[in-house]
């Protein structure tokens, strides 16, 4: 006899390939209804982005058939980003449920564009994001979206002055860049970094976010402490190109976010190669090659992707569109996609872990 | 009748090129001497790096062959580098003649690339030179010199600690590398900064330098600052590649130092274009083109020279071995040595001012 328990028991052995739990555990399966014999009910994943989404729904369908009573299977997908616990001393964004630093140690290696491009291809699926541009020496986020002569408005609420974010490409965004006239140098010492960092995170109406993304600048002072100390991040994403410069500072600012107990979700290794446009079967090493890999074997850190240097990619960056959304089909926009739902699947299992 | 004074009075109308001054007024002539029809002198140059050397050898020699009396000209050539002058608010380091910061806005565009190219070259030339790795979060002129696992050692004085500098290829340099284990995060606030940049320029043996090259950290803020302000600096070189995002960050910093009333000696353009190793006669802008051109004449700044995107110019720097010491007849090590050349100029020209 068909019953909701039965289908329950059934899904039991089903796991989230990533959790490796129960999806009936995980509190994943919800809404069955039970009709002749067609089975219908919403799974409920920990992310829009989640990249196992077609193994789960066939891993159900495959348990589900196995009854014999059931000839059709109907599955609703939808998701409940889970919430980033915090730390007694860190302070809670409102609504914002998972916060993930996008940060390397050397700049110019492509952190920015990494940033971008996962806060594009996390709302393309469906998520609400927020993106914090917390290079205030060199916002080029707002350039890389093409919303540089954009400015922030303020809002003046009993309890402080409330920025309001600029939309773009469905991503609510806060920058210096919206703050200062183009070109315009922001000479600040120290401690001046860590107050717009703070009202950057606590002072914007972010409204409700399943990830705010953001872009850190290079090195490991200021910024970075304030960051790790005073909110709960869901981790950092560490990018790094494969030259030997480059892995040295991505090791001192991944020593850096385990001193601080920060998460580290992966390394992203950019500009691993260049395929000329005229030339697609040639491929140069402009900048080394396997960096990512000993940086992850050595340090046991995931390797989230390895993105081509393609000239459309810094084009993009260049004229305000990202790649995700001018060329979808190349080969840096799928790494970065794939970066992107590996970055949101580590995210689940650490509020979830 | 020939005599001293006949021999200054023929070299009257020569002029140095670029301070555009006689060269007997800026008593660049010395130790005349005669002996029946042949005339030597001493010619005592700006910088032993004078890039118009031979042009001005050649105008010594045609103004003097114009006298009937002279058969032979004989120029010893020296140099005595000028040393630049301190505001009231400014302490000087004692021997150090001029201080040439290397800079950017943005992060990985090759600023540590040009200062240890620029270091070397300068010193190849027979300059005594120094170089301060003043990026303390990303101390990378250890590796490209090949001395990273350096340590300075420190002498105790009764005015305070005194570092002594490590030498490599003849350039005396300190660098948070040499104190700090490799691959160790250096997570320091903005306060911390300034004490050490102070350190490694008011406590380092640097003995007598025409040269001390500052390889800036990214940014506009802590360090920057502090060097501007507390010593006198001959000025600055700013580092961009081509792209868009590269040069609004560029324009930042130029800003800045401007602001700060710094000398801005010209703008360097790296990873001009790629050409493969293979294919000699292709060329890539992978990072875009004529942006150095265009920083140029908007912001009225000379273009120092554009660097091309060699594998050999990035493995130079991986490898320790910089490429004007390992392929010193590359496009990048010619490019590299003339624009160390015009720096040199330049800074002569600061000084004499």
């Amino acid at each position: 006899m068909l019953d909701h328990q039965s289908i329950l028991n059934a899904l039991q052995p089903v796991q989230d390939p990533e959790l490796k739990k129960s999806l009936v555990t995980l509190n994943m399966i919800r809404n069955v209804s039970i009709k002749d014999s067609t089975v219908e009910f919403t799974l409920v994943l920990t992310t829009p982005a989640c990249p196992l989404k077609e193994l789960i729904i066939q891993d159900c369908e495959k348990a589900l058939k196995e009854l014999p009573e059931v000839q059709e299977v109907k599955i609703n997908v939808t998701s409940e980003t889970p919430v980033q616990k915090a730390l007694p001393t860190q302070q809670s964004i409102p609504n914002v449920k998972n916060i993930i630093a996008v940060s390397s140690g050397k700049g110019g290696v492509g952190k920015s564009t990494v940033a971008v491009n996962t806060a594009v291809a996390l709302a393309q699926m469906g998520a609400k994001v927020g993106l914090l541009d917390a290079d205030i020496y060199g916002p080029n986020a707002p350039t890389m979206l093409g919303v540089e002569d954009y400015q922030v408005t303020v809002e003046k609420r009993p309890e402080g002055d409330i920025l309001e974010p600029v939309l773009s490409n469905g991503i609510k965004m806060v920058s210096m860049g919206f703050l200062i006239n183009p070109g315009q140098p922001v000479i600040w010492r120290g401690p001046m970094l860590t107050g717009i960092i703070r009202q950057f995170l606590h002072q914007v109406n972010w409204g409700s976010l399943d990830y705010l993304i953001v872009d850190m600048p290079p090195g490991t002072g200021d910024v970075q402490l304030t960051l790790a100390q005073s909110v709960p991040m869901a981790g950092v994403v560490i990018v790094t190109t494969p030259q030997n410069v480059s892995l040295i500072d991505a090791y001192r600012g991944i020593k850096m976010f385990e001193q601080l107990k920060t998460n580290i979700l992966g390394i992203v290794e950019n500009m691993s190669y260049f395929i000329p446009p005229d030339l697609p079967d040639h491929s140069y090493d402009i900048f080394g090659s396997g960096g990512g890999m000993k940086a992850s074997q050595e340090l046991q850190i995931p390797l989230l992707g390895l993105i081509p240097l393609e000239i459309s990619l810094r084009q993009g960056g260049d004229n305000g569109v990202p790649i995700l959304i001018s060329h979808p089909q190349s080969a840096s926009a799928k790494a970065l996609k794939l970066i992107a739902q590996k970055i949101a699947g580590k995210v689940s299992m650490m509020a979830l872990a």
